[in-house]
């Protein structure tokens, strides 16, 4: 074996070592919150030492922003990928309606759910959490949309003057109700009858206050 | 002195007692959060003896429970006043946009805004708190708004089928941006320049989807 693949074997146990950790602390601190939780845990959790998991994280806060950003920046993969196809839909009803669904299904992923309720209840204390998750989450989502909704006002389908806005209007008319529901009473007081419902009311109201066409 | 009057004393002493208990159990649960706060340190506030608090409150959980109603009762008071007065409105747009501000003025109550973010962090050790809450809050003003907009209809000023959804409709439009804003980055991350701007958006798309008028 070359010094090099010594190296390689080298990193990827690293790689390997961090993933452990994170995975480790995402379990962690959505069960015990921010305070209850401790780097012991999830070093013990993770099956590292305490020194392996200081290494690769400076404290329990960058440990928490890693965490959330692991959760948030796959949420955001998948809206990017589901903007695009609706910016070339053939029919804008049933693409929002898909795209509608999609940001109601969130709303059935506890990990989610869990990470989002420990924010606002620690963004007293830790603002820096609150803002990561603010600028990497809503943020860029809605501005993900915009630009989607900016492809179909240059393709005649919508007429608005402010994407930005109309993107946080389409948020608004979907997720406003149910997820504030959930955040109040929990994941399963959402039938998926009532989440479907909020999603086609909501693909309603947004198109007959933006759509170029009559519905 | 009668028997009458020190019967009168004692219950004027009560409630005045109980009201101290109430505002020392608000001030130390929105500072402290619910784990944080001891029935020992809300009695010490509110100058009274903890058997005086367990006499009128059977445990911390009610007590709170009493907080949370107290808050959310004031909130419902104005927001039945002004859909009341919005459904005589004889300019729409610009009463719509007063309620938008009103809805909005929420976010610029520190007790309001603690209040929220304590009861979604607590609602998975705590179910009942946040069910109260989203009862007494959430669904009360969604009725209370759908009706106002069903006098409107009524009115021939909006046209829609369901005035619940209409509801939750208007404070999605309204709220959900820059609510999740001042939730996740406190509330002086918001300008009022930015609230002015949500509100009338917000009535615009809202007109825009629903008047029975072209505006």
């Amino acid at each position: 074996m070359t010094s090099t693949a010594y190296l390689a074997t080298d990193e990827s146990r690293t790689t390997r070592k961090r993933q452990a950790i994170v995975e480790a602390a995402t379990a962690v601190f959505l069960r015990n919150g921010y305070l209850g939780t401790s780097m012991d845990e999830i070093a013990a959790l993770a099956t590292v030492s305490k020194q392996t998991v200081y290494k690769q994280f400076a404290d329990k806060e960058q440990l928490f922003s890693d965490v959330i950003l692991r959760i948030v920046h796959q949420v955001d993969e998948e809206t990017q990928a589901a903007v695009l196809a609706l910016g070339e839909t053939d029919d804008l009803e049933r693409d929002l309606g898909q795209l509608a669904r999609r940001f109601l299904g969130s709303l059935r992923e506890p990990r989610v759910l869990q990470l989002r309720r420990l924010i606002i209840g620690e963004a007293g204390r830790f603002p820096a959490l609150g803002r990561t998750y603010w600028r990497e989450g809503f943020e860029r989502a809605l501005a993900t949309l915009a630009a989607g909704f900016q492809r179909l006002v240059d393709r005649g389908l919508l007429r608005l003057d402010d994407p930005l806005f109309a993107a946080q209007h389409f948020a608004g008319l979907v997720l406003w109700i149910p997820m504030n529901q959930v955040m109040f009473n929990g994941g399963e007081s959402v039938t998926d009858d009532q989440l479907e419902r909020a999603a086609d009311a909501g693909v309603r109201a947004f198109l007959a206050a933006y759509s170029t066409r009559d519905i």
